[in-house]
């Protein structure tokens, strides 16, 4: 059976969507047991057949410093982390707040071997339709070459085992084209990538090549990841706006927009970041899996669904074989 | 007279456009007098009052890579920059390649004094119609937090003079609003900038929020706003073509393209990151003003106008102004 523990009260709706995600998660795996962590009264409806409820009687709130992790020992989130952690369970889903999420992994959960940092991957959407991952975006205010490395080896086995991608093509963000482009730090980065042959190294790209999708990974340092992937957000967001006021300047386009609406609709949740879905967290020897705050039970469920693929894949233990390689 | 350098040979469509630009430029304005450096038998319908031609046989072309600037200095585009530099302009437009035009002006114009570092900045369209500036775009591959407070200092001047904005917001690129995030660099900088009470600062900004419009100034280091308007112009690109794309899916969108088209059209237009035109250089002893490679005459023609307004506007002068006080 594969375990997952489930953080049942730190997202903005509140403990009943969680609860429906479990019940309808065990009903279409038969091969899962789930770590229901929460207050018990509100988790009644889980008193099932492989539904354990775990008792946490503090939450962390989705506006919660991410200090306030520290203190929170007996929240909801700290303890479905620490059950991944101690082996319990084999992976964590919340819906928390990603900061507050990520601080909890840091300060309770082990890191893999050999990896010197964690980092934060999203998946943005391209116009080939692939997705790109990039990774880290924002988790580090800085990193050294070497952790850029271990990004780059955490996309690799991600693209591979959960997205079927044979030969996964990584690209470095940079400022230009050429190796010796950018600070010290990419330009060795640079050579670490170029030299690795377990990785499929196809050089620097920049910042308006990124959502081509003819790379399906690129890294960043967490400063650079982060400005990049919310750049591409505000802009989206801001062209759909327009995009939709421009439609209402004319009774010309009033009507265009009666014929068009389906099409672009379409394309704005396409470029929706906040369907884009949660961050990733890698790194640590158990999948961390953010479900968006805002998560209906679909979307939270998808989010366990991811968990329960790495956990299936064995996407932590195919990292380690590749940083022995 | 106000005089204004004009190189006349680097650009992608040949000399022809600048000729015309120049005649025109002197038609509507009787307070200038233009250098135009190039082959002279390709300027002789410059043979008129007020403009000067100034030989030059060499030409630096759009591909040349930026080393190739120091062997060229009998260039159209070094002597024009050189004539600005030795006072007999006061300042310099091309439409030759970015990094050559900037690789010139660092070997061949002096820096402002108490400017450690030049810088690219650009006008990106916003959501309020405003516009904001960013800079460094890329310049640098890194900065120091002194750096980044010059940018600031550059870039309130010519919102001021230049964009008529009394008092410019001003917010510093990071990857979240806190004063303590992000590296050491960027905290030493928000530090900087909050102490300066000769600029408006609100605070950190993020990538998501550039494009609201609601800062007039954004500073970056040259690696990190390098990657910002490139992540930006990337997503506006991708987006209009999937726009465009998605409008021709069914007869039922087809349809309704043909009454929205004008509107998407304005969007694209305001949108292209070719008509947003070039990066301005700024910290050197006179204005630097690139003209896009693929300008035509009327292009070209606004570049000049552009470099006439900071003349005449004194900019330079008031920048100085504002790092004595």
């Amino acid at each position: 059976m594969y375990k997952l523990s489930i953080d049942a009260m730190s997202g903005d709706l509140g403990s009943s969507i969680v609860v429906d995600a479990c019940l309808s998660f065990i009903k279409s795996h038969d091969d899962v047991e789930l770590y229901v962590t929460g207050k018990p009264e509100e988790l009644e409806k889980l008193n099932v057949e492989h539904i354990h409820i775990v008792e946490a009687r503090d939450t962390i709130p989705m506006d919660a410093g991410i200090m306030s992790v520290r203190r929170k020992k007996d929240s909801s989130m700290v303890k479905a982390v620490t059950l991944a952690n101690e082996g319990t369970t084999d992976g964590v889903v919340s819906c928390g707040s990603t900061g507050a999420f990520y601080t909890s992994a840091m300060l309770f959960m082990k890191r893999i071997e050999g990896i010197e940092k964690s980092c934060l991957m999203a998946i943005l959407p391209t116009y080939n339709e692939k997705g790109v991952m990039l990774l880290d975006v924002g988790a580090n205010a800085e990193n050294t070459p070497e952790q850029l490395h271990d990004f780059a080896l955490m996309g690799h086995v991600y693209a591979k085992y959960m997205r079927g991608i044979t030969s996964p093509q990584i690209a470095l963000l940079n400022i230009g084209s050429e190796s010796k482009k950018g600070d010290e730090v990419h330009q060795k980065a640079y050579q670490l990538l170029a030299q690795d042959e377990s990785i499929h190294f196809i050089g620097n790209i920049e910042g308006r090549d990124i959502l081509d999708g003819d790379a399906d990974v690129v890294v960043s340092d967490g400063f650079s990841g982060n400005i990049a992937l919310k750049c591409c957000e505000g802009t989206a967001i801001t062209l759909m706006k327009l995009m939709k006021e421009s439609l209402m300047t004319s009774l010309k386009s009033k009507i265009g927009a009666l014929f068009v609406k389906d099409s672009l609709y379409a394309l704005k949740d396409r470029f929706d970041y906040k369907s884009v879905g949660g961050a990733l967290m890698m790194g640590f020897i158990k999948p961390v899996v953010k479900a968006h705050g805002a998560s209906d039970a679909k979307a939270f469920g998808n989010a366990m669904e991811l968990a329960y693929q790495m956990v299936k894949n064995d996407v932590v233990g195919k990292l380690k074989e590749g940083l022995k390689g």
